[in-house]
């Protein structure tokens, strides 16, 4: 798959002229650059559940390529109507909380069902594909916009720390908040990126590396715990992260470790910077206190890259994220712009 | 081994009554409970330098054995000051940083030297090997001492989050931070102790969670990051960790992340206690800004368990350490007593 890479850079998913959808193996990376090949909407449900992609953005996006799946190979529209219904079922069942995939699951049914009167099959089809590449192309847009505000926003700052993976591979664009590292690297504003290597799960010594490696952007990974004296040291500007969730008032959930980066950015007077589409601003809630904290299995933490490290009988606490107070953020940048401090959303 | 350990519990050093000494090989723990037999200087060097042992008391301890090791079959006076002199300096090589193995050095050359035209022979070997359990005894008394004050100090706090290992398996007493943990649980005044994993080298989620699970004190693992939450979620009452190196100020050097749990704890108004000897406090300087962070290898960040996880080009930094302010220090705790605040050592 040399030649792949060598076209795209990182591309977590990939379709031939034949058509043929193929999805990177993120559970493999950065070891081995394989492809799984998706043919049926089942192939897709498992790509999603197992890992094979992760990151909201993206596994909306790949869900939309599995109702085109679903549906292209339907021989009348009523065949087309009932495999596009069965198929939204198997994949909204997929990741429960991601919002972005019953956000294309919804756009898919009420857009092609508009049209199912309108269009013959074949071009219903045409549709449903079009629609999968508007929806990534939509989100390439808007991570570039968020890179622009962001790399805007930290002109003056060369020598960033970021968490977690929020790239390519998490949003199918450019990403987030390594989307705005990117466009500062590209504007030749940004020296080094400090890279937490985000245990339990190591998205950033893994796949954040993998990104920045593809890039030509020089990188350090550093364990979660460094951060403190990476800031005590001097040696960065800012602290460039995502969000799963933002509240009214900015406080913020985002993967574990998140807080502690804004405590020690706030302690050492250091900005701390929040990327994140418009989407994931959620005006319903004033604040995230006492909101419920996710636990992924305790296994997580106690192996180490599918190791066990902890003693046989050893429990562990496996919080997936944080929630960081809205005026520890310096500001929140989305596709619309840059917000700073003062949140009011 | 089994019946050693129920014996004894952990026991990091063995000696059977056929004066053969063994250490129990600290790198495969928890897993594996295996004792490497030393009978030589050469074994009790290489077993330093190859981190079968490790924390700075535990191996002046292990040093003395060494050295007793070293000069027992002597057949003269002078082959005993040869072998002693040739052990010392073969010993000294191993660790270089590690204070504890030249203080032993110093102990057994004073100690041993005086006594050469005084006593005979085999009463010489006699008082090499009383040395040994004699520094032995004292470090357990010292931990005892430490773990008395910080108990009392801490009477009030059930709920504790301690970093990396500073128990038996790291001076061969009870321990420092652990071993005011252990005496807090001996005393009915313990409910849950969150361990921090410590990355890279896991001392946390392999050697804490594994002197835990033998005392039957209950515990969670926890990555490293996670430790923002758990203060958040109002879990911890106090943080509890080990020190290298405190200067006159009170600023401590100690295992990487300790700094930023010292920043969490102050920003929710939990405890923050040091614990050490005495001989932790370095009165030649004001306070650590400026000194040297001493950086392992990177290839410690970029693997997991014995496992590359990042991209092969990928570089890391690895600080063995941090500093943290001593004004953000609430009590430091040795074996004289606790000192609490507005340090002037």
């Amino acid at each position: 798959m040399a030649g792949i890479k060598s076209m795209d850079g990182c591309n977590p998913i990939l379709i031939t002229q034949d058509d043929t959808v193929r999805l990177l193996d993120q559970r493999l990376l950065p070891q081995r650059e394989e492809y799984v090949r998706v043919d049926t909407v089942e192939d897709v449900a498992g790509a999603i559940t197992d890992m094979v992609v992760r990151g909201a953005p993206l596994i909306g996006i790949v869900a939309a390529f599995g109702l085109y799946i679903a549906v292209r190979n339907a021989e009348t529209k009523d065949e087309f109507l009932r495999l596009l219904d069965s198929a939204a079922s198997r994949l909204a069942s997929t990741r429960p909380t991601a919002v972005n995939l019953f956000y294309a699951i919804d756009l898919f049914l009420s857009e092609l069902k508009a049209k199912v009167d309108l269009l013959e099959l074949e071009k219903l089809k045409m549709k449903a594909r079009a629609l999968a590449f508007t929806l990534w192309d939509k989100q390439k847009k808007q991570d570039r916009e968020i890179g622009r505000h962001g790399a805007s926003y930290l002109k003056d700052c060369r020598r960033v720390l970021t968490h977690c993976n929020t790239g390519t591979l998490a949003t199918g664009g450019i990403g987030t908040a390594l989307g705005i590292i990117k466009t500062m690297h590209e504007a030749g504003n940004l020296d080094m990126v400090y890279v937490d290597e985000t245990r339990p799960y190591l998205q950033g010594a893994r796949l954040t590396a993998y990104e920045l490696s593809m890039a030509g952007i020089p990188y350090r990974v550093i364990t979660d715990s460094s951060c403190g004296m990476v800031a005590r040291k001097g040696l960065i500007d800012a602290v460039v992260v995502g969000a799963d969730r933002i509240a009214k008032n900015g406080d913020t959930a985002n993967k574990i470790g998140t807080y502690v980066l804004a405590c020690i950015a706030r302690k050492h007077g250091i900005k701390f910077v929040v990327a994140a589409p418009e989407s994931t601003i959620d005006r319903r809630i004033a604040s995230l206190d006492g909101i419920p904290i996710e636990e992924r299995d305790p296994d997580e933490v106690l192996t180490c890259a599918g190791r066990r490290v902890a003693p046989h009988d050893a429990q562990a606490i496996n919080y997936s994220f944080d929630l960081t107070d809205g005026d520890l953020i310096s500001a929140i940048v989305t596709e619309k712009g840059v917000y700073e401090g003062g949140y009011a959303f």
